[in-house]
């Protein structure tokens, strides 16, 4: 076995990133200058000319094959059922060589358990991190990518039991190039957490979003009306349909787990509201405010 | 009969304004001026000090017998239900002679139905119109109050059948005077439309939270991943929550027709998750995505 290369400084690594709408473009924005390259995968030519006029890569290619061949870490910045394809691909390829051995293998998938089984079956020449920065936005595309988009941010990393000791080294040092906090989670309990802060969220306001609808089909005066507190109860439904259904599929059974927690909350404010309960209307929606003091203090804005 | 004040100029009034948080403060700082006088209105002589001090009003006093006795204008811009203990207030004090002969009296409170119905039982010496910006924040106090807080805000404005024509021109000069676009509507739609668009939304928003509460409490990993999206998404329940119970419990039949509406969107959701139905979710999801995109472009940002 050759050295390998996840031993080498970040500044020395060629990175590959697969997908260059928000997440892979910022990454490139990120990380160039910083390693020795940055080389994006694109299956469309146009998203590789605008990339590079972008400054977010130094070269480009349209296939895994190619762009992954020289890499020292390969970033999968794709919707998370395109991850698991290309860990399929990244698995025949290695297997025929394709790959540096030690290749560390870093997905930015925002479910982790799937993903993180998938890198398990992966050859030995593969050195697997499972990652999911969390700082996506409601809008997606390279046209909106953004140099300090991770600056800041908590950005999930998952080693599996067969991740070697430098190669998460190397996966942390990636983490704190762009700026973002680097916390080691397992996948189960990412998962878990995600649910509850992320996907559930996104489903409940895609329901008040749909719901409010219902009522503007009758009356559009509906919208007329909606004001600032609308808009951010229901900001997340401009998420990229396609990568959501991908999360939540994905995370089928901790997300209606967390659903079945927002229905019985739900539930619990119709009864007090039927029944005119102000003073524990008011004790819910007190001590949620204060909860809510506490987490804006200890973590910011 | 005398010459009814409300013939009056706005720039000749004397508007009177109960309550000195973000909506009486900002509304005291945007009418500075463009008025004869602003009288505040305030129990506490520490919030009279604070908005001398800040400009937004002209003089204060701590009781409604003496603040409105010389209005042209007043403005209730107190929780929903305190103005219906003040609507009962100003009713007896008009019957004492304790109001200037065609007064207009508006109120911003957040539900209109129970409002108007108490507006309706007034003097006749008191031309009553019913009120609501849509332009409240999560945080609430005159500390947070702006001049420009009513710029560009939908302001709904509900008449009564006795409300005399220059009574609703007197009301709809103070909304443009402060920058905000006067709507009409009769209390019960302004009711079945805030539910949809500010009520509802704010519950979602509360369970939301206390269901990610729920799994922080278990794991405390959970609020360091929160990110932008769950911020935004759960924004309102820093609303003051005696605000809140008022409106909620004097919307109550249009807030629960609402609530199931979202309730049966969250099942449906729940049963494409359940399923795996990949295309029906995204297929929802697009669809609102779509529809959110054209009501930004229609109503902005």
């Amino acid at each position: 076995m050759t050295q390998p290369s996840f031993e080498k400084d970040l500044s020395d690594c060629t990175i590959a990133i697969a997908g260059l709408g928000l997440m892979g473009g910022s990454l490139g924005l990120a990380l160039r200058g910083r390693v020795q390259r940055v080389i994006g995968i694109a299956r469309r030519a146009e998203t590789i000319d605008q990339a590079l006029a972008a400054s977010a890569i130094d070269n480009g290619c349209s296939t895994l094959a190619e762009g992954i061949a020289e890499a020292d870490i390969i970033v999968l910045a794709t919707p998370v059922s395109v991850i698991l394809a290309q860990i399929e691909e990244i698995g025949r390829l290695a297997r025929c060589g394709g790959v540096r051995d030690g290749v560390v293998l870093i997905d930015l998938g925002s479910t982790k358990e799937r993903i993180c089984d998938a890198l398990d079956g992966l050859p030995a020449a593969i050195q697997p991190v499972g990652g999911h920065p969390m700082c996506g936005k409601e809008t997606s595309g390279l046209d909106v990518a953004e140099v300090g988009l991770y600056r800041g941010a908590p950005f999930v990393l998952s080693p599996l039991s067969r991740t070697a000791r430098p190669a998460m080294t190397l996966a942390t040092h990636l983490v704190l190039a762009v700026g973002a906090c680097p916390i080691e989670l397992d996948p189960v309990r990412h998962d878990r957490l995600a649910a509850g802060i992320s996907h559930v969220p996104y489903l409940a306001a895609l329901a008040v979003f749909a719901a409010a609808n219902d009522l503007a089909q009758d009356d559009a005066m509906a919208w007329r009306l909606a004001a600032g507190g609308f808009r951010s109860t229901t900001r997340l439904t401009g998420s990229d349909d396609k990568m959501m259904a991908d999360i939540l599929l994905t995370n089928r059974e901790a997300v209606l787990a967390q659903l079945d927690r927002l229905q019985a909350g739900l539930g619990q404010l119709a009864a007090l509201i039927s029944t005119s309960d102000e003073a524990r209307l008011r004790d819910l929606a007190g001590a949620v405010r204060q909860q809510r003091a506490a987490f804006l203090e200890q973590y910011g804005l």
